[in-house]
């Protein structure tokens, strides 16, 4: 493998995908697509949606997604999960061939492994990585909103930072990813407004804002009925406190 | 005007425009164009070529983009300048027209005024918000690295904030924008790397990593040089402190 190519390609709305993320996914030899483990059925499907209608000539490759031990500690597990993932990528490829693609929600710059995990290809290919629209800004256009006041700084973190650390010091703005739990219920909610989104740019997005105080019960609830329904669900959240 | 649509269309790359970005432009009855006050001759052409080859049929509307006093206050300035400017958009409008566009650089929620420029419109119109590329990931892609560590949350702040408050505090990466005054150099410069780019996206992109103690005095010079030679410049950087 020469080249590998990282295609961000948004949230799942077809519009996110870039002109340049178009070229890209014409320009592979093969797409490596996961096979199993995502337990994301319709994203699975959305990805091949795009893939025929965007590239149909490019031939998929499927790898099998490896699972993660989530018995070992969290940073040793991911490691571990890492490794075995780049072994699958290239276990998956049925002979060689010089420039590789891979679909990545959002964009691969944030809170995303793959470059990590290309990191660990040997011999290294050479990386292209194509920008693609993030959950947040899904998130910041469905509200029309902006993610900064002005001139002023906003924290990008996640919800287990929010969850082990509170409210991070000098920030009046935090946008948190990755949380499965609703951490911004451990947060004292005076003061506090939410901004929050799930299924960002799908036919199904779900959308609350309010004071905290006011709408965290009702995140909650629609948050937990929502992931029993589809037996999935993607949501992210911009907080400010006044 | 029922309705105003603010279309990112990323930092300069064509590539940049999303499949939504190009249906946007050309849904509207007219685009509003900044006539005049960019001192960017270069991103005004960028910005016209985009509309010929993806909207040749819509028609520009020129408005005299108003000037920004310097000698208010910094925040009294911005004020009365985002009342002119939203001023100046229904001024340059030649007849009643029910949805017009306008091109953000970038993404619409981060470190632009023109949500907020548009909440000024009385009646206010319904506001649609396409993502763009930032040229936050247009740095990262062109590093091939990540914002944030894993796990670990990332600072998106300003160069005059970073220059009146130092490193904020628990922050591992800081994101700069917004930074006229290479404010970096006020740093202690001890273990911290910095990734820079200016023009990101465009054929003269410049891109500088290394550790900031090696590589700030180059990127002073460098970007001074540029800045006189193109009489602009754009510029973004993300720094580490191990």
């Amino acid at each position: 493998m020469q080249k590998l190519s990282l295609i961000g390609i948004g949230t799942g709305d077809p519009g996110h995908v870039t002109r340049a993320g178009v070229t890209a996914m014409r320009s592979v030899e093969c797409l490596l697509i996961p096979e199993k483990g995502e337990g994301k059925d319709d994203l699975a499907q959305l990805r091949r949606s795009l893939m025929a209608e965007l590239a149909p000539d490019v031939p998929v490759v499927p790898f099998s997604m490896p699972v993660r031990d989530t018995e070992l500690p969290y940073h040793d597990g991911v490691e571990v999960w890492h490794d075995a993932i780049a072994e699958a990528w290239v276990a998956a490829l049925p002979r060689p061939v010089s420039h590789v693609g891979l679909l990545v929600w959002g964009d691969p710059s944030l809170y995303d492994s793959t470059l990590r995990i290309a990191a660990r290809l040997s011999p290294m290919p050479a990386i292209e990585v194509v920008p693609g629209i993030t959950a947040l800004q899904a998130l910041t256009a469905a509200f029309t909103v902006t993610l900064n006041d002005v001139n002023a700084p906003v924290l990008i973190t996640t919800g287990r930072q929010l969850r082990d650390h509170g409210w991070p010091a000098d920030a009046a703005r935090v946008a948190v990813m990755l949380d499965g739990e609703c951490s911004f219920q451990k947060l004292d909610p005076a003061g506090v407004t939410i901004w929050w989104g799930a299924y960002l740019g799908l036919p199904n997005q779900l959308l609350r804002q309010g004071p905290l105080a006011d709408v965290a019960a009702d995140i909650i609830a629609l948050r937990a009925e929502a992931r029993a329904s589809h037996g999935w669900i993607m949501d992210t959240y911009l907080l400010e406190r006044a």
